[in-house]
């Protein structure tokens, strides 16, 4: 087993609106070898920029690389890139999967690694944009507790709140927690804000003095705001909630349960997506709960 | 029009769980006349605790006080009382009305009262019993905003943030706002935490990596550990919710407006009821919500 990541390189795979940001952070702290990207000319700048390398696969960057950080789209992404790294992988490698995928494909990826010595870590993320770009993400783990000691100085530049859940898997239970939560929270800040409103309260009394009580969440605080002015830039975007709540929605079928929570922010982000709202904060959903109230009372529920 | 209370004095109606600990507050700021309660032993109690009266009605309560706080349950009490009180209050007085019911009820108490030349404000609360009785109260108000200047000493003494969101009925419209809110958090809170726990995950490390990001809410912070052990003391009682709801519903119809969070948490609520957990915190949703992972993966969802 090697020492901790101290003078080691990561290779970054995946540089969209989360993974460029972080990307450069693990630059600015020494920590990137280089990068690999699907279109080769953000990796190309990347490069340019921070005096890395671009490489031309992810099969070379496994080979040039003491780690591996990838933060990619979908579930099928992850394990062909596990896929197509394994064989250039060094056994005591670690791969740090920053993904938003099903717990079940992390353990999947960590199995095949584990079998070449290679550790794999779920680590989704939370922070949005911001905190990629702030460096302040938190990072839910799963997987080998050692492999997540060795992790720590390439997770701590890329975030803030570092935390180990369990083994394999763990991570990404952790964030589909978070983004049921995120999606019935939304849902009651949406209708209650659509209430208001059509009682006519000043919105932003509303939300100064509720935002003090028991009613009150983060979403209401940042995001009720957005809500009294009808104005929904992004934040977290609808189609990237729906995503994630899909997979939500494959792990509890697991346990043969549904998530009703889950399923109404299904439906109305369906609608918003049909709508053209689907690159919007998920904040929209106010559009919908508003336009029950905007019915007319003759129309009924 | 008289003066503010500074040395004038409150007759309290209703001294419920609620109501006896804020009379308390008034009387600790010598700002109590006296109490009235449909079962009068405890008012003696309160009079013989606080040195102020026990009054044989709400008439004679009102001609002894110069402003009338009420505590009471619906929203027929509310119209009843203030009948009752009517002629025996002075013009310049005012009625302060705690209790959570219709925006439209609170129109028509301070219609009533106009006629008379006494104000009406509708003063809902929240924060619970623990608020009533350490004066930390959030009081949200509607009415003359000259009444609710003058009201200020006696709304200080049982409050902490006390706002003024508009003319009558703006008090109760923000507090079914908040209502809302809290029951689509819940649900929220509980599916999330379900979900956790068929996951396997440790629960205390999810609330305390949870509870500081952007999926956060008061509820989650200081419920989910209610989830976590399995019990669910009061709290907010799920029938006194349900209550609430049923308010914001009628309120909503008036606008034609569904709510469809509302409407779940109310279905919830009922299966909880009927189940003997009506007086348990609106947290037992939890059990609901757990149930739905108990059956296993073979019988769907």
């Amino acid at each position: 087993m090697r020492v901790p990541f101290g003078g080691m390189k990561a290779g970054f795979i995946g540089l969209g609106a989360m993974g460029l940001p972080m990307a450069r952070n693990l630059a600015r702290a020494g920590l990137l070898a280089g990068a690999w990207n699907r279109s080769g000319d953000k990796a190309r700048a990347l490069a340019a920029e921070t005096a890395t390398r671009a490489f031309g696969s992810v099969a070379e960057l496994a080979g040039s690389s003491d780690a591996v950080v990838m933060c990619v789209s979908a579930d099928a992404d992850v394990l062909e890139v596990v896929d197509a790294i394994q064989p250039n992988l060094a056994a005591g490698g670690i791969v740090i999967d920053c993904s938003t995928v099903g717990a079940d494909t992390a353990r999947e990826a960590a199995a095949r690694l584990a079998a070449r010595g290679v550790a794999f870590l779920d680590c989704p993320v939370s922070g949005g944009v911001e905190g990629a770009k702030g460096g302040t993400l938190a990072i839910m783990c799963g997987g080998d507790p050692v492999a997540f000691e060795r992790a720590g100085p390439l997770l701590r530049a890329m975030g803030r709140t570092i935390v180990h859940m369990g083994p394999s898997g763990f991570g990404q239970a952790t964030k589909a927690t978070n983004q049921i939560m995120c999606a019935g929270i939304i849902e009651a800040v949406g209708e209650a804000m659509a209430f208001a409103r059509a009682e006519g309260l000043p919105l932003d009394r509303v939300i100064e003095t509720l935002g003090q009580g028991a009613g009150s969440s983060w979403y209401f605080v940042h995001r009720a705001p957005y809500m009294a002015r009808g104005e929904f830039p992004a934040g977290f975007r609808v189609r990237l909630h729906a995503k994630d709540l899909g997979i939500c929605r494959e792990m509890a079928a697991r346990h043969g349960a549904p998530l009703p929570v889950a399923e109404r922010a299904l439906e109305l982000y369906g609608r918003l997506i049909e709508e053209g709202h689907g690159d919007e904060d998920i904040s929209a959903v106010f559009r919908l709960k508003a336009a029950l109230f905007e019915r007319g009372p003759d129309r009924g529920g």
